[in-house]
């Protein structure tokens, strides 16, 4: 197990190596292979997927739609390699550039970060996806996924591989560990000379395992426990409008508002009709005594409730009684991923800005745009959850590192 | 023990909050003020350090010395807080602002990364040096240094929390973790919820053992298996003085040279003067066969001397057969902190500089440059040699990070 990953690593690494020299042209040609040969093999890629369909028979349902494939997300997937190929080089720059009191010039230069690990659960166009951005950036990749999509992404990976091959390129630069043990992602996380960045991709408990247990660095993404704060002044058909596409529009994912906080003088104007409209959509409402006062549809909240992310139709409401109070349950509460204010009212909204610990915070708009196509970066490998090196959508720079190019004529330090 | 750690953990994310809005002025204020609570207790410092040395008696000279405080050294650790009160505040901007296709307004600001924790061994001086970076960068930090110099930090500490009550600011900016129990290190690993990034502070044990344990994310400082390797075409004075510099000026330092390699063309022409130059400086020097062939006073180096960082008056020489080979070797065995090459040839110090995967690569200059100073960062809190979030010599940039403040009126997701 171990010694085929290390082979894996030091293939990832050579072949890093020459990626990280290819120049942006080569690199969008190949992409734009990559996207003709899955279209090309549509009926391969069915097949392999309907093996795995085959095998995933008792699952629930939301399961295995996850891992089902069509002619159409095929073309998805495509899409995205041609998407990606259009995006911007993150690498060809240098980002500063100085001379040193003593004459040396030091030019910072932006470089792949060389082999990016990627642990994924069953949706195996995160085998695509991922391949796209990391690929663009210089990087290569090895991708575990889960044993539900082994025949799919064995399938997938194949054809990337053949394309990468054909084009002259190495074809350890996408690389799937075909084990999928719960060893084989032990080990891949503690493969800290073969292995840059970790980036789990999936639910909570996939992540913290990997936070819990790799050596290598990670970034964490996607845990997102986020609030909308309606303040003293929130215009009412604003509120409505942000809390419901917050919780409603897509309530799977980890930008959508799993909380729902009021301050007191404005509870009695905005929670009735909040409320309303959310029930109307199907919402589940938990709240807090004040909450359940105003609104007897609304259950009680157990203190679990405060720190829990649903990913569901369900929604916990708080009455607070300052926003000193909201931004302190926020920060003790939140995942720091995305959390929004509503308010007329500029201090109270720049207040909220400054002093809320997470990666987006927002006035008067929907938790639900933190997203790298949102924020105009093309694409994104995940949203970043954690301070050190990303923070908030990542999109392919944050999937790049520096390094300092030095140049003397013979300096020596005195 | 953990009940402590989480207590102080709490305080230094509430205290963080307010360092976090705090102005420069306010900020360069304190800073001042605290070196001169330092010059003037330097009897009680060192009154503590008497107690800690008394208690080392039995450890090596070195050992000692990396604990004895002077007037001087309190001095310098005064001037080393008024520098960095002169140093550009680095939260006080924001890196970039757009607007999206819904009129979100984006813009992404520069802050503290919060609570940042330091694990220490025997120097005291850099309980002060890690407060005045992390203060200045808007973060409050936690000091756990080693069992030796518990009276002296106790002391400092004391003498630096009492100034930053006086100036009206919160006292857990800086805390000092007062059991120095393997175990307090270990829980303060693990501290997630509290502590947003550890930076190790001493010898490769310490390091690997953090980087081995923590869960917290960690920036790996320090190791510095340097490389310096000579061109076929490389000057001769360029070469014996570089390789000198990079050997012998602080052999105890990362930046320090370990590894010696050269072209085969040029290995008759340079390695004899090079050698008597190292050996004239009293330096040990191990070789591969036909290193030691060359100069009869090379003995033999084993395999595990490749992986080695001496920190001491020893280095390793070997004959590569070609560019590609010196850049194999280095990328296989460096620990990508600093490397040199030394060539008069435009095209092999670019390729060198391309395909050496480390923080800083020189061509034609002493790896003993990597240094925050001497890169005009003013003071540095370490080298880093992973590629996450900061790489090479961190100054107090690489002390924030950013956050997302997005504004709008009313948007939704569509």
């Amino acid at each position: 197990m171990m010694e085929t990953l290390v082979k894996m690593g030091q293939a990832g690494k050579q072949a890093a190596r020459q990626l990280a020299l290819l120049s942006t042209a080569t690199k969008n040609q190949a992409l734009i292979a990559m996207a003709q040969a899955l279209e090309a093999q549509t009926t391969a890629i069915l097949a392999a997927n309907q093996a795995d369909l085959q095998a995933a028979e008792t699952m629930p349902a939301k399961f295995v739609d996850r891992l089902k494939l069509t002619p159409q997300r095929i073309a998805d997937m495509a899409a995205g390699l041609r998407q990606v190929a259009q995006l911007a080089d993150p690498v060809a720059k240098y980002d500063h550039g100085w001379v040193t009191k003593d004459g040396l010039q030091i030019m910072q230069r932006r470089v792949p970060l060389g082999v990016v690990g990627i642990i994924f659960e069953a949706r195996p166009n995160v085998t695509v996806d991922a391949t796209a951005l990391t690929f663009k950036s210089g990087n290569a990749v090895i991708l575990r996924g889960g044993k539900e999509a082994i025949q799919t992404n064995t399938c997938l990976v194949s054809i990337l591989q053949h394309t990468l091959t054909a084009q002259g390129l190495p074809a350890a630069a996408v690389q799937l560990v075909e084990d999928t043990s719960h060893a084989s992602a032990e080990a891949m996380m503690k493969l800290n000379d073969w292995i840059d960045v970790l980036i789990p991709r999936g639910g909570k408990g996939l992540i913290q395992r990997v936070v819990q247990t790799a050596t290598v660095p990670v970034i964490e993404t996607g845990a997102g426990n986020c609030h909308v704060y309606l303040d003293r002044q929130a215009d009412e058909a604003m509120a409505v409008a942000i809390v419901v596409n917050a919780k409603v529009q897509r309530p799977s994912v980890c930008n959508a508002a799993e909380k729902l906080l009021l301050h007191r003088e404005a509870a009695a104007r905005l929670l009735p009709p909040v409320a309303k409209a959310l029930l109307a959509h199907g919402v589940e409402l938990r709240g807090d005594q004040r909450a359940c006062q105003l609104v007897p549809e609304i259950k009680p909240a157990t203190p679990a409730d405060w720190d829990q992310e649903y990913n569901d139709l369900i929604m916990a409401v708080k009455v607070v009684d300052s926003l000193d109070e909201a931004i302190e349950h926020i920060n003790r509460h939140s995942t720091h991923h995305s959390e929004a204010i509503i308010t007329p009212e500029l201090a109270r909204g720049q207040a909220f800005q400054q002093q809320i610990d997470s990666a987006c915070v927002y006035v008067n708009a929907s938790t639900r745009f933190t997203d790298g196509s949102e924020f105009g970066f093309g694409a994104e490998i995940g949203i970043s959850t954690q301070k050190l090196h990303a923070r908030g959508p990542m999109g392919l720079a944050q999937l790049t590192t520096t390094k300092y190019e030095i140049t003397g004529n013979g300096q020596v330090r005195g």
